[in-house]
């Protein structure tokens, strides 16, 4: 028989009727097949208990953190197996403990260490669809953990990869991953398959529809994963290996995303000599400061500048540090800017074809688009460009690749 | 050193800054002793849980149910953990299923079977204070449950009882057990002792402060529990069996306890023959309808009047049943009334004691107050009354005892 585990993230859940309507889903599903389904926290409630928290003390222990975040996916999920019994389906719900899986003890970052999936089969065995409380396992000490981000997407491919299912289905509220983000393009469309390193670039690159994490651990079992909406009936985009995909008719270019938590920050006057880069980002890495792109131009009179992009939500801290760096590294000062935005062309063999590069320059120049920073590997490439012409510049690369006709 | 349970019930957290305030209280007890913490959900989280239940289905299964309802106390306990933490003392919460509570498999009315304290005990030798979520256990096949009514009382004693506590302190909005219900007669006082046998007795007759299943484990295993308010510093009312209170200043009445929810139902003209109270109350125990006093009057020419209470509550699944009961019994009919309530005077030896019985009727008689029932027992006297007069029964009772004055 086939098995599949479906993923449905707070927004497919975040009401009594997206509940029912999840439920007639599965159910539907659950007539040709056994069914695990993972589900999130309702709606807005994580944040909510964040909150809470943040009411009761300023700076709450993880390990506190990670049992009070759990109780909300232990609320979706009985919700939904009282949903699919109503609509005749049998169902059980599991903690992410009863489920069998097991994480590192990192609270709040907690890693899957393993996943022991002895109820969940057992449970499937006995003709029940098994409703999964995302986000959530236990060490080996029996405490509650948390996933961190994309914990839900992570649950539901480990739990795929553990059950031995066919494929995770993960539901969002988007028919799949688009070639450029529907609501910033409405002509962008779904890309029928891609593999897991075209989509790792293009979450990496600012594509929020599944978690780099759950693609990561599709692409190390090779387990398929299919992106589609809990609110139509579009088949979505496939996820796995290219060995899968129809090698003829796949393009080069996939899709183009593009990022506006992003901040430049310039260091000027910079003495070109060894060990300076590392007086520069030892400090950023020592506080959790996500550098992205790195450009430093050629050196004049022994001195450069050095530009590099962090998170925008990072910029206060960055430049608190910033003066301190500056001054060990006998630079003449620093700039910062948040009036950027990365616009990233993804696909596969890019380097090989010199002519994209063009193609997006031309693209770009045309549309009167300035660059101001490019970074680009074997499958992308980033531009950092003024983030008041973001939209204008993903609808033409969209063009440039003729995206819209895939 | 010292080893307390203190329990605290929704209405003492029901919001961050009463959590805040509970942890103070908690912090002031763990100066001089090890500490566990019982609590429950917050304020009618529990309430609103269930209108989710039944906004996804009208029958919700049991054991989802449980699933569910844990989610509560499961917010709960790392809040206080956190609010703990924040106020300079170190703190773990724990699920119930953590805390090795183990119950039966009877969801939503689970029985405490086991509890194994291992990992609550390490954590106080670790010089924390443990929160323990209450409500909750899990069976042996690690199945969440809830106890049902009073299960935070019960966790909370129970918890006492295993890892041998000097006391079990249940926490309320009332600062101790009255001598009568204080919203409805302000002169009540607080009784500093009374006797497991009492408690049982007064909270059989209504008084809600502690649940009669708390005070049963208390009695089996000499646990002393106090009850006190968690908004005063009252010392409250503690409860430990009659051999260690002050045995020459004991009263016999301890207190008056009143109930409005129950109804009378009066079978009329039913022959007297052997058999006839199985089949009325047959099928009422088999509804689940809990009948409280049956009085049978004297038979005249072979029939006779039945009359029974039931909770007010449970009259309109009563009335359905009972034209059948009736024509089976060849009753000539009944008749049905929630205009009733019950009011009961509680002590030690009553029935030694003839004057107690008649200066209960000299006092509601002076009153005005007409008796529709009576039932006693070796510790009550309970009177089914007028329900717009039990304040006024509730006064003559307390003053003909003098209870204001202990």
């Amino acid at each position: 028989m086939t098995r599949v585990v479906q993923k449905y993230g707070g927004t497919s859940v975040a009401s009594p009727a997206r509940l029912r309507r999840v439920a007639r889903r599965v159910r539907d599903a659950a007539a040709g097949a056994q069914v695990v389904v993972v589900v999130s926290a309702m709606g807005e409630t994580t944040d909510e208990l964040i909150a809470l928290a943040h009411s009761v003390s300023t700076d709450p222990p993880s390990r506190e953190m990670d049992m009070l975040l759990s109780s909300g996916e232990i609320i979706t999920a009985p919700l939904l197996a009282m949903a699919l019994e109503a609509a005749g389906t049998r169902a059980v719900s599991l903690t992410g403990p009863q489920a069998g899986i097991r994480t590192s003890r990192a609270h709040r970052t907690a890693r899957i260490v393993d996943i022991v999936p002895q109820r969940v089969l057992d449970e499937l065995d006995a003709g029940k669809v098994v409703v999964v409380a995302g986000f959530q396992g236990a060490t080996e000490e029996l405490d509650i953990t948390t996933l961190g981000r994309g914990g839900s997407d992570t649950s539901a491919v480990a739990l795929a990869v553990a059950v031995r299912a066919q494929r995770c289905e993960i539901f969002t509220d988007v028919s799949g991953v688009h070639t450029a983000d529907p609501r910033l393009l409405p002509e962008a469309r779904v890309i029928p398959v891609i593999t897991y390193e075209e989509m790792l670039e293009l979450a990496a690159a600012g594509a929020r529809v599944i978690h780099p994490r759950a693609v990561e651990i599709g692409e190390a079992y090779g387990m398929e994963i299919r992106v589609r909406s809990t609110f139509d009936e579009h088949p979505g985009t496939t996820i796995r290996s290219v060995a899968n995909a129809n090698m003829e008719e796949r393009q080069k270019v996939r899709g183009i995303a593009h990022e506006t938590d992003v901040a430049k920050v310039t260091l000027l006057g910079v003495p070109d000599s060894p060990g300076v880069a590392a007086s520069i980002f030892g400090p950023l890495a020592d506080e959790h400061i996500a550098v992205d792109i790195v450009v430093q131009n050629v050196s004049h009179a022994g001195t450069t500048d050095v530009s590099f992009t962090v998170p925008e939500s990072d910029l206060r801290r960055a430049q608190q540090m910033l003066d301190g760096v500056a001054k060990q590294v006998r630079a003449s000062g620093f700039s910062a800017t948040a009036d950027i935005a990365k616009v990233s062309v993804v696909g596969t063999g890019l380097r090989g074809t010199p002519s994209v590069f063009a193609q997006i320059f031309r693209a770009l120049a045309e549309a009167g688009i300035n660059i101001q920073m490019i970074s680009s590997s074997e499958i992308h490439v980033t531009c950092i460009i003024d983030r008041a012409r973001v939209r204008d510049a993903v609808r033409a690369l969209h063009a440039a690749f003729e995206l819209e006709s895939i």
